[in-house]
């Protein structure tokens, strides 16, 4: 078929060195530009020294006219970026957004938790998605000309218990999630609490008390899942990792459910689903299993005592947390077989 | 002073090491027998190389006439063997035990969630819980001589939450609790999924649905604290590291309360205590400024969107969390100064 | 092109586990009868959750008749059980041995090292040595039907240092190297100081003295480089990660060489090599920059001071170290692109 | 006694907390004044969180009139600040410099390696140092008023081969060492390669080919042991730990020596010393065994094959590589017993 020419604008960070390991994978796809902010002249590798097969490329800085020519741009930029550049792109550029700009759908989410202006959203890049009305979010991305990539937190959270809400079988009230991050989820940047003698050997929440920038992406995506209002008592940890995300997430049992049909709401909804895997029963997701991978791995149970469904899901926050979901949305808006380029399982052990 | 000779029993694993390391610091304890199961006739350091001072040490069995003449010893046995050992030890003779025999008052819990008789309860090990009729834990261990030191998830989860339920500040119902732990917590013992190779970069679940064994403790000791029963969703996980417990607990606030309120609760309740810290606003307890201490490192906050206040507190799963509690109940229950032989920092980065 | 199938023969370990890894990237192949020894009956997946892909798969016993039907069997088995096995393979079936059974040319050599009888040798499966007589170990792999995938150990060393030997720019005699070596090296095992507990956060070194088994393989490399005897004092240490190799590896400068002929050497080795990399000079390799890929980072520089060369490589020990290095061999032996199924960054950060 | 009222300067690195942490547990030690560059005016704890018991401490400004009053301080600063600090304060107070500027005692040395003026030496903070002449270096500390602590790598180093050479069952020329680091070496600089995500999972070199800064203090401290002049090639490498060296060095073994005479010299060498430990046989160094401690593990190994001697040290490069030094030096030069505040086995598992 014609190979694709796709480009990836920010790519000194993490995310978009990520974007480029799942692209020099893809058989259809040629790699155009890569750019960067203050990193532009640099050569790619003296950045990310793992692209072996790249190594003659220079960032160039991020210019809309750097992008001519190209049938895609994938954007991993900070927050805020996204906006300008995208009006500067054809509208047939088919452009896939790593960053928050485009996901959040109600203003006054965006404006609670971000301090730049409001830019609107645009289709959101969670294929999997199991909705309140049947479906899933995958019929959006058909075609889409203009992708917003779920953040890492949202993809873990909403996946591990969307298919409860879906299925009426937890409340969508009072649900509580605490989820533990590799260290890759806050980029490059280099703060004394992200150094590695300080990380190694040490867990650490951060956000406590709901001020994590994802929890209104999480409550937009649990709600959509629902078809009511659902809202999230949500505390991000940092783990001695570098990459992953496990998520727990516990919601109330509706009364009266038992827990095969918990089970069920589960199976259901990612039966045919490529990259989600319900475990078996009495099997536990571990970050390790999805390393490097776009695979997702969940398990839920009923704590009867309680009266709470706990579901936890397990994922590579770099790849189905961000580059691994842009290359899958990638592939649904060119019209490509979804899991092109993206099978394979983790780097385990 | 008198030096105090005490023993350990149970010196092959991961707690009976750590007691020794202690001990090794305690000036007024002279180390007696050190005894084990199957490893009794080998030396100490063939199986804890870094127990440099007691180089000439050789593991006896473990059994009653071993303990003649000491004024101490610390069990620190496989569930189940301690009852009949304590039964052979002289009344007068201080017993602490770190294993969870003697931990639940509630006959019921206990059959419950262990699979071996009950033995009863004794003196609960923690000197700052804070009790609903006002108090501490510390008043019933003057002077006892049989003393259960807390198991290392109830210790972290207790500490993090009592003080709001002692002050009525949230709702007893409704607690839900995500813990992560370091490996050791889980012993000594050789199983695959253990191994280095399987737990490095990973963070896995274990004991999803509120199956844990420490779920009623932690129940007992937040009860105590309410003054009315409390029920938890406990999950725990394990995390990349060898040592260090982070719990990060929610309950429900009660209507009404301020955010100055909650904070003052918690810095009520340790404020005279010398091992527990509630950390300025703004600052996040980590497992690494804890590693290797008696401390315990304490944030709140509340999450004024969802009515739920979030407590985390970071312990070191084998010192405050079991051993560094043993020689604190060790020195209430001998009457020497609590903090004799227990001070010093956390070794960080 | 016609489909291969490949059956692997001990699925149940690391190295197992790593060529189903690979072999699912494999456009060409496809993957037949997977078998194990104690494990034989359970499903691979309850081993290896991270197989996505490969659920349904049961581990059979490991008897020459499960691999009929196949084109290449690849083993993974403990040393001394591949010889019998491949006795009762066709002739015409590619087998293609992890294990250390026909790695070694001389028997002395085996028997000093090995307690089993030696079983003679195989082409040996790596592409890149540089040969004393000009070319390289590949032309011997090319159509084979019997091939030794090198140690991982030996992969490393070999790599960094054959150059320079080969171009006779440093000394054959006194040789010295010390590598580290994530824990996966060890395998699946169950040791007390294999677990994570133990080994997070500490390095140690085992086999003191020159006695690991690698080292006679090592000699017998870089004597074919050398095109005379080369002895080498090789100390392994265990590294707190799951996977990679760093060996640092020294040699006498030969005399009057100058830091451009050395570098040169190496240069001018690799040059035409897709996996083999020379890094630009003030560069030094990373483990990380190779994970889960097929990739070799390489340095080498000249202490003036000391008159010695120093180099230093990176490898994945189970990916070009173990199975990156099979497929390589299985690719060269089948008459396949020697990098279809290969390619691919590294999974960093 | 009297109390000793000690100062630290340089208190925001990693080096003056581990210093104040080693002096919290200090019987006879009031801690004074505590300083800094950049950080002064910020309170301690905001930087180093796991010093409790200091909470109240503010830094304060390093100028030499802070440190009126005291009897002692510790330096902990960038090499080239030493001098001038030193020069202002009274000669009767005592002055340990954890940096290396008054550690070498050959100018030349000196310039080679660092870019600023030749400050001259003091005594050399290694009381362990088995000489050449007999004796150790500990006579020259007893009473001094200006002591250079030494450098992590050279305490490793030297305690490691220093005995074989003083014995002369060592040739002095070609050692060859390779020693890996944990990340707290490189201090709390914020630089990408050494954050978190880029360190954990990872092993790599620097300074390959001889230009780490400590190699002439190495040579320096070998020569004084040998009696003659003793070259090393040095390659160090970054371990993903955050604390812990492990040294690995060889050299020629003297024909004719037995294994006997070498395990022989290192046992006399050390039989008298409460921190420097030789393993029991076939027992290998962990730097978990020493983790925080002031212990130093060492083994060694004769290769007959390639007529090498291998010897292993494994030290906590903050601990017994820097502060704990720094105080058993402290102790030397004030009179106390030698090991007073440095007892304490290291924080395993």
């Amino acid at each position: 078929m014609h190979m694709l020419k796709v480009a990836v604008a920010g790519a000194s960070g993490y995310a978009g060195a990520e974007v480029l390991r799942w692209l020099l994978r893809h058989p259809d796809v040629e790699i155009g530009a890569v750019t960067a902010g203050s990193n532009a002249g640099s050569t790619l590798t003296s950045i990310h020294p793992h692209l072996f097969g790249l190594e003659d490329r220079i960032l160039e800085d991020t210019t809309a006219s750097v992008f001519d020519g190209h049938d895609a741009v994938v954007l991993a930029l900070p927050h805020g970026h996204s906006a300008a550049l995208a009006a500067e792109l054809p509208e047939g550029t088919v452009v896939v957004d790593c960053g928050a700009d485009f996901r959040l759908r109600d203003e006054t989410a965006w404006t609670t938790f971000y301090d730049t202006p409001y830019a609107g959203s645009w289709a959101y890049g969670l294929p999997e998605l199991p909705l309140a009305e049947g479906g899933s979010g995958r019929h959006a991305l058909e075609g889409a000309t203009r992708v917003a990539v779920p953040g890492c937190y949202p993809t873990a959270v909403t996946l591990a218990l969307a298919p409860g809400l879906a299925a009426a079988v937890v409340e969508p009230d009072d649900v509580v999630v605490v989820a533990a991050s590799g260290t890759s989820g806050a980029g490059r940047a280099v703060k004394p609490h992200l150094l590695g003698s300080e990380v190694m050997g040490s867990m650490s929440p951060y956000g406590i008390g709901g001020v994590h920038r994802h929890t209104p992406e999480i409550e937009q995506n649990l709600s959509a899942a629902a078809g009511s209002d659902v809202t999230v008592s949500f505390t991000p940890t940092l783990a001695p990792m570098p990459r992953g995300i496990l998520a727990t997430c516990t919601a109330r049992l509706v009364p009266g459910t038992t827990a095969d049909e918990v089970r069920e709401a589960w199976r259901t909804a990612y039966e045919d689903e490529p990259f989600v895997h319900v475990l078996d029963a009495g099997t536990w997701p571990t970050t390790a299993q999805v390393l490097g991978s776009n695979h997702v791995a969940i398990q839920v149970a009923v704590d009867e005592r309680v009266g709470r469904v706990v579901a936890v899901a397990a994922v590579d926050n770099l790849a189905k947390g961000t580059a691994g979901a842009a290359v899958q949305c990638l592939n649904l808006a060119t019209g490509q077989p979804e899991t092109t380029g993206l099978a394979g399982a983790g780097v385990a052990p």
